[in-house]
């Protein structure tokens, strides 16, 4: 049943030479990779409005300038990543370019900070697009967890069961998304060209602003800089691409950068012109289509898709968290398991453990993640410095053609990137204190487990001159529970790989019950020797062992094996197990960790 | 750690020869046992009130010839319960009564009730404690379900830890909960005595009430009879009582009836004589109280001691249902574990079963059970019916000395029994009616789980003439994931038992990877032969049974017995055991329900 669920929910298993037809081309990439950053332009012109208003509207002219800085930075990003995909055709980002150029720990710094930022996009997207629909429908609100969830779990099954089919539906209301941003953008300069908006509601560029510091300004310029979070998915997810990859990606990265730089400029420069406030009940967005349009359909169509992107951004850590995750595995810091590809041939543990993770986060905070936004920031733009740090040591140490060009690129782009975090930090560091706690735990956490996975294969790796004991025989326990056709059979099979000894192991919880029960054996099974052990506690594991470590200790002197038989019969039903005592079970799991002992489970299987 | 903590809650294990000094004497006996019964008077005769003002407060004179009906039928479950506990000395009160006299059906319908009816009590109490604790304290009102939840899993450490312990620290409660009311009830007459008490506050008896009728006046009864529950539960647990247990059990019954009777009576007079109406946001008790000595210490002791008893009745639950469930078990109509004494002699099983179940409905109802009230009194009639039923028929049957008076005795309880379930279904249909579909349904289980155990039992069962085929021959087959000290270890172990054949499996995922494996292999184990499968779908479950069905349906022909053996390294510490794969349970756990097959784990130590 639990199977045909599966099927139904995920779709047939894929062969493994099926994977080219899993990769994406451009215009479904840029749907699936974009959706983030894109998103973010839903919020983050309202971001720098926020900190303005501190001061007085008159400071909000500051947006323009502030607006130019976040483009400058923007443009830094996108050809600073443009290089990194053409050098790094394999995909990783940050994390492979901190590490190959600035060393291990450097990329585990950038592969650490990012694996985090990818569960808290998932959380804060879709507790953000949990928000946008509850605003829509005011008597959903009080299930805005289970609905955050519900939308957590459906693009999980989405994302199992794999990424072109999951690009066929998330693609559609990334392209309204962009659609209606367009025709408000459009629509909104075209009012203003015409005259039909009110030349007073802005101050003009340059108005003179009591009590307006650098340090606002640049605390303004950080907080916009969040409309930036997702730009580094793309050279993550090279291999998604179909061939040649390098270059659809960076096709695929320009487009999004030009249509993200659009989108943000329309946005701020109608926030401007209309002299829109932040108000706490209503977004910035809605304020422009509102007094672009009215209340009437188009209005609705902007909000809906825009709650729509903010639930289809999470999908961006959906394709970046797994495959960071495969590069962290690859070299052995995490587990093992995240290099598998499911049925559906994407990596499902990957994609399961961010879905867990974000979904608990979602729980812990009962959706409210708003306060998460900050250390989700600066968790961006410490791979963002680290990356381009990375690519000036390249540039420096390699010196290709035309090099002084990319390294001033590069310069650029890692100035401002750590000027942005070093603001986060000074201006909110009440919010992101945690990441100093957390990159260095986990940069421990990935040693611990790369040092763990070398001891393990210097272990395993069969050298030539290491001596193996040889077995000189073997003894076998086989504990029993009473004179049944589940003792039998465990006897004979037993009997038949002759073995240098078998003992039977009863342990009585009374006296009488104990000289009754070798009395039955004697007639029963005489040739097999039977030890009764007797418990005052009424427990089978604590004496069982106490035996088998006296035999065990005897038995290693003279290089024999151990091996420890348990009878256990097998009901027809699976659900007929909890009418049975789970001995066997416990004995097994129990006995496994004791040294040079093999367990062995005869089944008998029941007939009804 | 998890056993240093289980200590620490629980205590050290007791031996199976101490149980005698965890029996009960006859003062805590009252204590744990008759916290139920003695608690509902809090709540008793205000059920009554609550259907009597549905017709007028002149109406409320009823209540003395309602207590009279609610006390002549306390002392015929008193005497008839007296009676079972030296009919039945083994205890299981109403189950075996009704099993051994009107049939098994019977007996089952009646233990089913009580199995239900005792988590329903834990529920049921603990919830109104701690509505009776956020009462007082209305600023921990938020956190009712989490106290409810603690509350009983406080009662469920105490019980683990062995039932005489828990007796000394619960007695203390239910004899100050007894002194306060008699207290109350003294200085109560008292002042009625001397004429401090208005006599024009009630209605004479025998005052003519327009619109009174019998049916009303039975739904009454009925409603004051919910402050009975809980008096079968001292015949359930006389194996509990130190010896002669019968004898300690039959004292302590009648001393708990009469305290029922004072206490019961008591309350009723008072909130006649005082003329007092039910109100939502004030008990009766309370009312009572507060008229008798004002707001003050006094008060405050009643009250307490009053939320106190309710959260105890609880435990009444917790002495009485796992004694019955091994009634239940030792006949196998439920699970065997519910036999097995733990660590402190309890029966562990029971106790937290119980405490998971009403965790669990205190969760689901969000802490408002009084909708369970009904449910829960008509499961308690049910099985009184029964036992007095049961009774009667065995009087008949045996004829004893003296058995036309006890047949009169059980003939008025069982009357008056059944007449207060009819009139439950009858008034309050729509909140019982889950009863006739439940009953049947736990019914229907029990059996099934007997006929379960009697089919494992005859198949377990060796008889002379049966023939068991003989083993001829082993076949090993051991997966190997590559050339390494765990696989060399594995082999070798087969090697020294000298089965016939011993065939290596290797699940490649690529072509390549295939060759050359076997190319490898040729040269490390050229006298082992080695199977290596294609996967395409990346599983290595599914191919690898494919192959194990194939060996084994040619083995069976043979009568060779088909052992896999799985080659597990086990890591120094469990928390490595998250980076590997864990494939080998996942194969383990899949072969062994498979026939024939007897799966072997060879362990391999890692030193580091």
């Amino acid at each position: 049943m639990w199977y045909a669920l599966k099927r139904l929910l995920i779709g047939q298993p894929l062969k493994s030479n099926e994977l080219g037809e899993q990769k994406l081309n451009k215009t479904k990439a840029l749907a699936i990779l974009s959706s983030d950053a894109l998103s973010s332009v839903a919020y983050g012109p309202e971001q720098i409005l926020i900190v303005l208003i501190t001061v007085s509207a008159v400071a909000f002219w500051y947006t323009i300038p502030i607006a130019v800085g976040v483009l400058i930075l923007l443009l830094a990003l996108i050809l600073s990543y443009r290089q990194i995909i053409f050098a790094y055709p394999h995909g990783g980002g940050a994390y492979v370019v901190s590490k190959e150029n600035l060393g291990v720990n450097a990329g585990l710094i950038a592969g650490g900070s990012l694996l985090v930022d990818y569960i808290l996009t998932v959380a804060v997207s879709i507790s953000a697009g949990t928000d946008a629909i509850t605003s829509a429908f005011p008597h959903l609100h009080p299930y805005n967890v289970e609905i955050a969830v519900i939308l957590v779990v459906f693009i999980t099954i989405l994302n199992l069961r794999g990424i072109t089919e999951s690009a066929s539906i998330l693609a559609y209301p990334v392209y309204l998304f962009i659609l209606a941003l367009i025709i408000l953008i459009i629509v909104g300069v075209y009012h203003i060209l015409m005259g039909n908006v009110a030349p007073d509601l802005h101050a003009s560029l340059g108005t003179p602003v009591a009590g307006i510091s650098l340090f606002l300004l640049l605390k303004a310029f950080a907080s916009g800089s969040s409309a930036l979070t997702g730009v580094e998915a793309i050279s993550n997810a090279i291999p998604n691409f179909k061939d040649p990859g390098p270059n659809n990606a960076s096709k695929t990265l320009m487009a999004m950068g030009l249509l993200l730089a659009i989108l943000f400029s329309g946005i701020v420069y109608l926030a401007y012109y209309y002299g829109i406030a932040p108000k706490a009940q209503e977004t910035v967005v809605s304020q422009i289509a509102s007094q672009t349009f009215g209340r009437n359909v188009m209005y609705y169509f902007i909000q809906g898709t825009t709650a729509m992107i903010l639930v289809l951004a999470a999908n961006t850590g959906y394709s970046a968290f797994p495959l960071l995750a495969v590069n962290l595995a690859k070299d052995k810091f995490i587990a093992r398991m995240f290099t598998i590809r499911g049925d559906r041939l994407g990596y499902s543990n990957g994609i399961i453990f961010l879905a867990v993770a974000s979904i608990l986060l979602i729980i812990a905070f009962k959706g409210k993640t708003e306060h998460l936004i900050p250390l989700y920031a600066v968790g961006v733009f410490i791979p963002f410095t680290l990356a381009q740090t990375g690519m000036l040591v390249k540039w420096i140490r390699e010196k290709p053609k035309g090099w002084v060009l990319k390294l001033t690129v590069n310069l650029v782009g890692a100035l401002i990137s750590f000027t942005v975090m070093m603001i986060f930090f000074l201006t909110k560091f009440g919010q992101v204190w945690a990441v100093l706690i957390f990159l260095p735990l986990i940069v421990f956490i990935f040693h611990r487990i790369k040092k763990h996975y070398e001891a393990v294969g210097e272990q395993l790796r069969i050298t030539t001159c290491e001596p193996t004991i040889p077995i000189e025989g073997n003894i076998m326990i086989v504990p029993v529970a009473g004179i049944t056709h589940v003792v039998e059979n465990s006897l004979n099979y037993a009997k038949s790989l002759s073995p240098d000894q078998i003992i039977a192991v009863y342990v009585a919880f009374d006296r009488d019950a104990e000289k009754q029960f070798e009395e039955k054996w004697q007639t029963w099974q005489p040739d097999v020797r039977l030890v009764t052990l007797h418990s005052q506690y009424r427990s089978i594991i604590h004496p069982l062992t106490k035996f088998i470590d006296t035999v065990e200790h005897k038995a290693n002197e003279a290089n024999f094996r151990v091996t420890v038989l348990i009878p256990q019969f097998i009901p027809k039903k699976s659900w007929h197990n909890i009418l049975h005592n789970q001995s066997s079970l416990l004995i097994r799991a129990f006995l496994l960790y004791r040294r040079n002992l093999v367990v062995t489970t005869v089944p008998y299987h029941l007939k009804k």
